[in-house]
């Protein structure tokens, strides 16, 4: 049996199970995913955030839905784990989902395990590169809208939707949080409550303060202000309109080039940092390893020296060109 | 002038200056680190986590306060953009934190920029490190309490306390999100509210349900529940008390030695990673990185097959022990 074949060729069990040799990581993994890779690039991922209850997984729903009309294969990643989709709903939401999840044109995945620092956003990448290699045309990933790891990985998306709800209190300090940086499309979800207007018009405001928010990764795209009710579907194929009008923007202007050589760079890079550090922790051994800490811990070295001392026991020369290196995290 | 030795003697200014050095990284930000590493290892560093809203800034000024009457010197570490100690906060809640700033044993610092992945952890960690060496005995770091990173910010402290707070709704969902896990010490803040005893109950059958939270880095004990009111500083004493209390077992359990060495493990491990990436990158050249991405882009070559190229082209022979390490992030 061939995970990567079956799941190639449609087979949907065969993508879960290969899903899961993904998360995990390991050689499978590696192997696995280098023979996805000629697969991928075909994807629009569409990255969804936003607060604990601004509807993040009802509008995924709904533009899932809204694609699904529109002839295109749907995958959804909830990193989320309050997400309905990851089963962390209340009943009622679960069920909404239910018909989503029936969809053989749909694939849900939901990011459960939780892993060390950045490990997250590693496997969420990952995940997306086999949704891609296996043909889903719109990936959907829906992360809650607060701190520097959800922010991460809404860089690994094409167009990034920020939802902000009427009366939630926290949109300012979403905004200040730096969400409004990444935002590409931002939604004014519940447009139907009350103070929906007073969020439209603090938004633009803040829009305009900031003046034009033209970036190397965002030329001229200035992020437009939608309303949407998703939890009637209003407002939703505006929303789906304009990520494929962002979607044109980035393959016209040249920034999704300069978006995805960013996303690789960092992907080579880690895997260069990782392979490195597991080789130099093999070659100097456990005794200088736990010599090295017991040290650190009597703060008879300190971080920077005991590296040096790694490197050397483990036959890397410091000095031959190892010194210009920089340290750091 | 020099930084480091005034700033351990005492001088405010220098401290400032310092912690901007070591925030922006570089060769002088590790140069210091290095002196003040022997210097290190005296604070309690205590993590105070929860959602927007929650008081957790309320919290820490009001434990500042309490620690300054045990003639304790007090550093704030406030990590959370909306935190007022960032400036981020409604003027009342500003002018409540003066009074604390301008007392000369409480030092204020807020993490105002944001760094890639994992940036932030790291310059939170060398934070409190320089407060830890400056003589700063209680370091109390507020995160917001939601994503992976803050996560693996509480995990930088000796104690985490989490906030909780009745009608926030989004309870189970931290619950949820693993914030239990880290929690030392579960605080149902504005326990004067209706809804409090709700917060109270479920908190106790959860914690009841998950059986003895025994792990290997909390051998016996158990997060206690207390109730506070930041706002009029009810209940903080023996939030304060219990910290104290939670630092003496980590002490007396040998658990203390255990959570350091896993913390000095990773930076040791971080800054090995990035002193060998860098210079791999140095040794290979820009116009071999530049192919590579470009092959990469191109789908002509896996991130797997590009990073054993890349390590070939700066003389570092996977197959030499190399072979031997694993992939990654």
């Amino acid at each position: 049996m061939d995970l990567v074949a079956d799941a190639l060729a449609g087979q949907r069990r065969a993508l879960a199970r290969l899903l899961s040799v993904v998360e995990n990581d390991g050689p499978e993994a590696r192997e696995a995913l280098a023979r996805l890779y000629p697969h991928t690039g075909r994807a629009h991922v569409i990255g969804i955030t936003g607060a604990p209850g601004s509807g993040k997984s009802t509008l995924a729903g709904q533009l899932a839905s809204e694609f699904r009309r529109r002839d295109l294969t749907v995958g959804i990643v909830a990193v989320d784990p309050t997400s309905p989709f990851s089963g962390g709903a209340l009943l009622g939401d679960r069920i909404r989902m239910r018909g989503i999840s029936a969809d053989p044109g749909v694939y849900v995945r939901s990011m459960a395990s939780r892993g060390s620092l950045g490990g997250l956003a590693r496997s969420t990448w990952e995940v997306v590169q086999v949704l891609d290699a296996c043909g889903y045309r719109c990936i959907l990933v829906e992360t809650v809208g607060a701190g520097q790891t959800e922010i991460d990985i809404a860089r690994t998306a094409d167009t990034t939707i920020v939802i902000l709800v009427p009366g939630m209190g926290d949109d300012v300090q979403m905004l200040k949080a730096g969400i409004l940086e990444i935002a590409d499309i931002l939604v004014v979800n519940k447009a139907d409550h009350e103070g929906a207007d007073h969020v439209l018009a603090s938004l633009a405001a803040t829009l305009n303060l900031s003046g034009d928010p033209t970036g190397v990764e965002r030329p001229h795209w200035r992020p437009p202000i939608l309303k949407a009710v998703a939890t009637t579907g209003e407002g939703v194929a505006e929303v789906a309109d304009m990520a494929v009008q962002h979607l044109e923007f980035l393959r016209s202007s040249g920034a999704m080039a300069a978006r995805e050589r960013a996303r690789l760079a960092e992907r080579l890079e880690g895997i260069v940092r990782e392979r490195l550090l597991r080789c130099t922790l093999a070659r100097a051994g456990p005794v200088v390893y736990e010599g090295l800490l017991a040290r650190l811990a009597a703060r008879d070295v300190d971080p920077y020296r005991a590296a040096d001392e790694l490197l050397v026991a483990a036959g890397l020369r410091p000095e031959d060109g190892m010194t210009r290196a920089e340290g750091g995290r």
